[in-house]
């Protein structure tokens, strides 16, 4: 007999991945990729990607395309992969110990778009899945980085995500946003990598929405306020990463219409160079993303296609008081509320 | 009564620090990094060091100096610092456990220079002494990275070092030659740095040669063929150190002032900064002064200095067969025999 609160409720099936769940998300990131790499040509409007198949010897591979010398993309990369093998590498052990001794399966797609004017923004989306032994997960993220920053852009693009997210749970907006505040933050230069997005990682069938590494952070101790949200079900959460991904050609591609015949000289370029030097430290220095393929031998050429065509260090650089520059540095490079930013502000 | 066997033999005084010795080894930093700029600027013949002195929160401060835009010199950085805190960072405790729960003193100078002209190489070097609590060590190297490279300059390199080891152990030259190999190796791209030089860490008062953190690879296994030298006294290591680093100029400058003026083009420049990118990658990805830097909260600008003025990456970039830029590959990113390369070979 079933009892009345049971008809609501999932089943605990609900709460592991079903039996087809490697081809159904490898599937969806073929296919994202497919759908978000043709925008992006309609886009550049000059250019087309190039694509590369690949193996890796331990297991798996992938296909890893690449625009170059566009009329809107100086360089980017849009990659697709599938990989398994023995062992998780310990920096990912580290945060999921039930993974210990399991053989991993991780299907991802990210990518990292330069454009040639400094009046827009570079992009990046990864949205990965991970099944190691009796764990599951969904993570990933995008976030925006400006060179010469408008704020209504900063604020379009984060509410297009707040949308997305908002149709999943109203918590899910508020708490991946810090998240990418956070985990999109170079320490050593005390600045956000851009105006941010939405980050996650190990989501998985359980209520707790934060799981980052620093338990005393915002984003951490926002997670604790709220609380445990219901169980999601591996459909929910698919559907939601589904939704993610579907929203990156709406919250990049008008924005990237909007600035991409502004008329810019030399000193744009050449601080737009100088500032790309910051995704190099970032992803080299930080991203787990980088990290992870390093660590498992993954395709070198694939995992560094996200470094900038050309990059410029500059010793102790300071902008210029009240430059635009400046304005990048004050506002634009430290965690704000762009949902809610105002045009008279 | 002394014994007879204890004329020769130091007292155990003799392997701990003096007294004095913080202050004569960061007066003797200082000095090298006065002579080497001094030799620099001749070198370079337009452009002068700038100078910029720093304090760091937790203890101790630096004098960074920067020259750029010279005659010879594109952009490069000569740094000297020295700091003390509370504890060392948990990468350098794992391989020196008896310094945990210690404060620890450090102090070295380190320079990385970036020539404009592609034949010349960039260069690189770093000295530095540490105590904490029981243990001190000395520890660095030097290492040179060709764009187009010249079998007789990498030979010219090696021999003057190893001229400068010999006159302190016959085995310094060849166990710490295969350190380097292996230290400045990429191993996301099966690539050495560039021809290498010497590189060795934890130098102190015992006799083992190898003390790094790979105990299968050759330099471990060279050094355990050896067996433990006789101990080392702690003047004896300040003198090697002192040699090493008086070496600096005589290994280079030749080289420097042979290549020069050697005729380029957009080719050769744009290799150079293809290659350039392999310098940010080690330099971020493996570097232990770099991430001992920004583990201790180092001032960001001394410690990124190293990096090239001007860097491209390019997505499967591969030479020509048969090109100079092939044999760079081929023959100057493996670890090579140089002392012992022959001209007619």
């Amino acid at each position: 007999m079933t009892k009345v609160a049971d008809i609501n409720t999932p089943s605990e099936q609900a709460f592991i991945p079903p039996a087809d769940s490697r081809t159904r998300i490898s599937q969806f990131m073929k296919q994202i990729q497919d759908e978000i790499c043709t925008g992006l040509e309609e886009l550049d409007g000059v250019s087309k990607f190039q694509e590369d198949n690949w193996q890796r010897e331990e297991g798996g591979g992938g296909r890893t395309r690449v625009i170059r010398d566009g009329g809107y993309f100086e360089q980017g990369g849009v990659n697709f992969s599938e990989v398994w093998g023995k062992q998780l590498p310990p920096t990912i052990l580290k945060q999921r110990p039930e993974a210990e001794g399991h053989e991993f399966y991780a299907t991802g797609t990210s990518m990292v778009l330069h454009p040639r004017n400094p009046y827009a923004p570079t992009i990046h989306l990864n949205y990965r899945y991970f099944e190691a032994g009796p764990v599951w997960w969904f993570g990933g993220g995008i976030d925006l980085t400006p060179y010469y920053p408008f704020a209504e852009d900063a604020a379009y693009f984060h509410r297009t995500l707040k949308e997305t997210c908002d149709k999943h749970h109203a918590e899910y907006y508020p708490a991946f946003k810090l998240w990418c505040d956070e985990y999109f933050y170079l320490k050593h230069r005390q600045e956000t990598r851009g105006v941010g997005g939405i980050f996650f990682d190990y989501q998985d069938g359980q209520g707790q929405l934060y799981r980052g590494p620093d338990l005393n952070s915002i984003a951490a101790e926002y997670s604790q306020k709220v609380g445990d949200l219901p169980r999601r079900t591996w459909e929910e959460l698919f559907s939601f990463i589904g939704d993610c991904a579907r929203s990156f050609l709406p919250a990049y591609v008008p924005i990237a219409q909007k600035r991409q015949n502004t008329e810019y000289g030399d000193r744009e370029r050449n601080f737009q160079l100088y500032r790309r030097g910051r995704y190099v430290e970032f992803n080299l220095v930080y991203d787990r993303g980088t990290i992870f393929g390093l660590q498992t031998n993954g395709r070198t050429e694939s995992i560094l296609m996200s470094l900038p065509p050309l990059v410029r260090w500059e010793y102790c650089y300071q902008p210029e008081p009240n430059s635009p520059e400046a304005q990048l540095y004050n506002t634009f490079l430290k965690p704000q509320d762009w949902v809610n930013w105002q045009e008279n502000n």
